[in-house]
């Protein structure tokens, strides 16, 4: 039974994707994943995704330059999410910062704070529009 | 604004919350959550979720005793994922092993090894059935 076979895609044919920095174990990004976004993302050795959103295949980095080499490509008991290492060029996130999880609860949730710098303005990231 | 009006919940009013060990960086397993217990996960401090096919809310814990204590709840650019540091007793998958990614793809995706240990068969977990 080849890994594809033990997944277990959603009604929209998804799957969700944990991408995280191989080296600091930081968690960069969530994103979705269909079938062919990951075989390419096998084949090829850099993450690609479907976006919800836009309902587009993309990879990340095609913009940004950002790109994320694949190091391990886990997968979870109920076969319901994977779980990615990279390698991760610059920033993850589309707003400049490392990961996308760059803001936590503080004071019960009443508020938040931002737990990291912010690496790249997106001007910086995506030049001016 | 609260930490909860910059989350967006799906239309099943579910958000997905990926759960990482503060102390090793290892992600253990991703899950969902409503409001409901993303607020008591909040307010005692130990992760609560809402399973999806048991159409139940739960404590990570309540049968295994391997409970997560909360140590930071970080959520993403756009709102619709959460990142739980925790503090895990025992082993967080079902199964017995530390993280519910015990498995990664070998081979192209043809096949797939286990990465870690097994901590606790599932007799040892759950008692004999």
């Amino acid at each position: 039974m080849s890994f594809y076979e033990k997944l277990k895609f959603n009604s929209d044919g998804l799957i969700p994707a944990i991408i995280q920095d191989q080296a600091s174990g930081r968690v960069l990004m969530m994103a979705w994943m269909n079938r062919a976004s990951l075989e390419t993302t096998l084949s090829t050795g850099k993450t690609h995704f479907w976006s919800r959103s836009r309902q587009k295949f993309w990879m990340k980095g095609e913009s940004s330059g950002n790109v994320q080499l694949v190091k391990d490509v886990a997968f979870d008991c109920d076969g319901d999410t994977v779980l990615i290492q990279v390698e991760q060029a610059g920033a993850a996130c589309h707003e400049g910062y490392r990961s996308c999880f760059f803001r936590s609860v503080a004071g019960d949730g009443a508020t938040d704070r931002v737990s990291e710098p912010r690496l790249q303005t997106t001007e910086e990231i995506y030049g001016k529009k």
